[in-house]
């Protein structure tokens, strides 16, 4: 660890799961963390690993040198709040950093409010999730590149670092920062829309795993008796559905030598170890707004993204958002066919 | 009506709703029908329209001159069953109709088993459902050009006539058959072809209406409460939701003037004039085979339907067949995430 | 022609062919139409049909009685500029209606701007396209019930007319508007939010249709002779695709009788019947804004729309903008399979 | 190395870049294989591995002890060109294995037809491509558990072993073969159904990433002249969309920390650092038939797929295959509104 980095000091508003161990790695790394959250045992926590608490954010504010960093780790809905309670109390030439999962349209309007106060914003799109302890955390940054100059030695202590991956063929000498897990992407908003994308991307990524799987789980559809009427689909080759996959064996078989490998299997392999009928799932999908902001992106720009969309309205359909869609179609089956429909499953 | 069509004469097996409004029909039209069901009041309802009723398959053959013309208008899965019956009674110059709606590979198996017999084979797909004693049917037909030829007082007889919809201009002189509504579409299975092909665009249009009056349905979305949390999307300006659509008003004024209106959205609005909320539906829709044909034919020809198999794998996910894949990605996300799935609405 | 209707003055500005076809309706229904447009020769052409032109934005308002109603038929990209010198001149209890196609979402920002001036805005969404002058106009309207009101004659005068379609059953005594022809949808936004949806419908619609006939226009895949490599799927049973259907009469046939007859497959016969081909079409299909905002609000409300986009994504595909995905992918298979991609086709 | 793995002795027949690399790996375990191609310079490289070379199928089924294990790694097309050739050379016991792509339809059919031979089939879906020969390979096994059990040498030989992969926590003991990379699946045609479905989800995995970076590549939308017109939609809201991304390097950052790190991943970054515009691509993706099986399947199952056929069409589209489609649309919109389309683009 150099002097230079040693020396840096910044302020951290938000000590959740995530802030607490993004803190936690910082402090490791020798950076200086004064560290505020409404929850005072998080402030303690965050102590124990050398932070330096402060009461309230005018207080983590008087104890941060000039030019302070103020690094935000909260809930999107309350960005917005604590920015009210704490640009007043910075200076010019000082930063703050949105390292949570904001709509980077709100960068925009954010970094410009903070320009007229002279104080620097920088976006952070953090991907790590509660592995980020262990596995280091991916960043996506935008912003102006002086802020990000100065904030570059706590991207590369939070960052999972080059040995995390085999070097790309190709790559050779210092390694680059994208090597290393953090990456400069532009101006403000840069950083969040990367994350935005890449969020989009795993759904696409989850989905796509997640129909194969349950091809394989119903490959066992000949076995089951099946309804002769009109209101029921006939499979006209029962005998080619006969199989019981063990999936999750399946699942584990994949992670080797195959190209579907990935970090989502590594997981879905542990979880389906545990038991992989998933019965403890109800079905229900959240979803909470990248996808969406992806999907409404790729509209404004007339890029075709039907992949994520339908990863996103497979969500959406799981919360139940289709049923008058559902209901609008039997009545037109009634009305052109006089078709009552079944009432077994979704009914 | 002329004498070549009075002349003819039709075996007809299968007097469900559709059929005994088919025999109607063709009675009124001077065409004499030996019909058989196992229902016997089917038969007798059939007797009181002119038909002259038969006691079995035998009989039916029995009761109709050489070369003879049975129509069969049965659920797919009795199809094959009567045939085992009805071809040996069969003699070289016959013709056997399949009405229903027969995937087109089957028609072709069949034609070349009754090929084997010199027994003619005619595949018909016929769209009109409860309304076609009104309307008339529209008839898609397959099979031999001769045995076409010889039943075509019978499609005529059928068919809605040029009447049912004004002439398209660039069209004019004796109206074609395709402008009475049926068509000679090519050798066996095109009849069938065309048939799931139709249904199949059907799905895509039921579909495309749904999905709208769905967005329409849910533009109050502003209004509802919405929980903050990282399980829930945030909404970003409830302000632009505010909207309770008039819907069945809605469907009614798009009847007239607009880019949408069709025989659909006519049914829709009668009804959704007697109760818009659709609550006597449960959001399970049925499918029936036609829609899974066209998306596995489109696949093979290598062509792109995108819409028409999200049609149709709504109305899979209305069924409930999603859970398991819906189960995966909520595995996945308590494994990178530790998220918790919400477990109001589907759960 | 009611005395009331008649007393009825309107300011007009936006002579396009669709605008000067609804000043045209107006006049003959004894509304007094004072027109304006930049062209000198679309203002000729309505005054000849009885309209009274204005040299200028200012004459317009100056030749209208107070309360003025001006209706702007502008391209979407226009009406603020218009707007902008339009509204200085009007007074307390003016209305102007935007009758183009804006996105609702600027109808709210406008209203709220014009209310400042205690002018009403009212949006009207209007379907007919060329098609109006002999149809009459589907109108979807929002805004104060009091503009709203004032302005009925000329909704009524534009709209088709009950008579454009047979009524719904259950629907009797004295029409109500949706049933001639125009509803008031709810406050500002509303006629161009079902107007939005409308067209969104109209994308998946029209999408359904021609993936269905493109499967049937494919449906001789198996006739063709197909190279035994491995960039190229196999079809296993070439006997199954070995039809050439005559797509103009299929399309003929599906107006009478069938499920899937509507106004778009009545205008498609009518294309079809001149060259069924389509070859003097390159397959670039535009999209002009209703088809994104309608998914861009159904991804708000959360609600499903997985055809709506599907058909809105094939054009952007149709656009070209699929490319650098495709070549992404392309990259990838180069990467893991050595494969080379073919250079047909789209190459 | 145990004794009875040294003892298995195999035929191989197909040696092409895959085949060659599989009996490498095997001779360096241990196994001994026969081998034949047509092509004598591959016959020569095998034995430069230390295999035997067979001048035909009959030299080399005469060269293998009986029970024999002929292992067929052909092309789908050829594969029953050999089968005819070879089943009558084998014995009541003898043992065929297809390692190819072949439809798992087609194993069932085959199994049958071996079984009355009293020759067992086994079916292998083999993930590795070019890279199996480094890796090791994924081995997805159906068939008589009896042929399994006695080739399980040869699998093991093939598959990557447990240490391609971090053991999942709750997996602990001796591995499972799962874990080693082979699995038997299940009686015949389960192998070929798994590798299916594996083919499949890598088609949507392919596609949501592609997606994510082709939205990332037009992120500069906002600085493009647009032209307006009613042929073009409006960007809204430039300003939005002025980013540069450097795609290359955020493809190599997400491999490290991330959610969405992969295999597929490891592989674009290495394509990207040649040169991220991709510009040696032209668009066009093949597809190779499992994809559109696993599509297939799902439909017959009843299975929503939505993200796996997104994926298959974009290649279909990608081929060509939606023009008539588009001049579909292109002749609606030129009926319903004289929309011209613009020729720029597809044209």
């Amino acid at each position: 660890m150099s002097a230079d980095k040693a020396r840096l000091q910044l302020g951290f508003i938000g000590l959740g799961r995530m802030g607490l161990n993004m803190v936690r790695r910082m402090q490791e790394a020798g950076i200086d963390c004064v560290v505020f959250d409404t929850h005072v045992e998080a402030r303690r926590e965050a102590t124990s690993h050398g932070a330096t608490a402060a009461e309230s954010i005018q207080d983590l504010v008087a104890k941060l040198d000039a030019p302070r960093n103020v690094w935000l780790m909260l809930p999107t809905a309350v960005v917005d709040v604590v920015l009210d309670q704490l640009v007043p109390l910075l200076h010019a030439g000082d930063t703050v950093i949105d390292g949570g999962n904001s709509h980077y349209v709100e960068d925009l309007r954010r970094a410009e409010a903070l320009n007229r106060h002279q104080v620097m914003y920088v976006d952070v799109g953090v991907s790590g999730g509660v592995w980020g302890r262990e596995r280091g955390y991916c960043q996506m940054i935008g912003g102006p590149e002086l802020a990000y100059k100065r904030l570059e030695p706590a991207f590369a202590a939070l960052a999972p670092g080059v040995d995390a991956a085999p070097r790309s063929e190709s790559r050779s000498g210092e390694p680059s920062p994208a090597e290393k897990g953090y990456l400069y992407c532009g101006l403000n908003g840069a950083g969040h829309f990367v994350k935005m994308v890449h969020n989009g991307i795993e759904y696409g990524l989850m989905a796509a795993y997640a129909e194969g799987l349950n091809v394989l789980k119903n490959a066992n559809a000949g076995k089951q008796t099946r309804t002769a009427d009109a209101e029921t689909a006939p499979l006209e080759r029962p005998e080619l559905y006969q199989y019981d996959f063990p999936i999750g064996d399946v699942v584990e078989l994949w992670r080797r030598g195959s190209v579907i490998g990935s970090w989502l299997l590594d997981l879905t392999a542990v979880e389906m170890a545990r038991d992989a009928s998933l019965k403890g799932y109800t079905g229900r999908v959240s979803d909470s707004g990248e996808g969406r902001w992806t999907a409404q992106a790729a509209i404004d720009e007339g890029v075709p993204v039907p992949v994520l969309t339908a990863a996103l309205f497979g969500r959406f359909t799981s919360q139940g958002n289709d049923l008058y869609a559902n209901q609008v179609m039997s009545a037109m089956r009634h009305a052109f066919g006089g078709h009552q429909e079944k009432t077994e499953g979704k009914g």
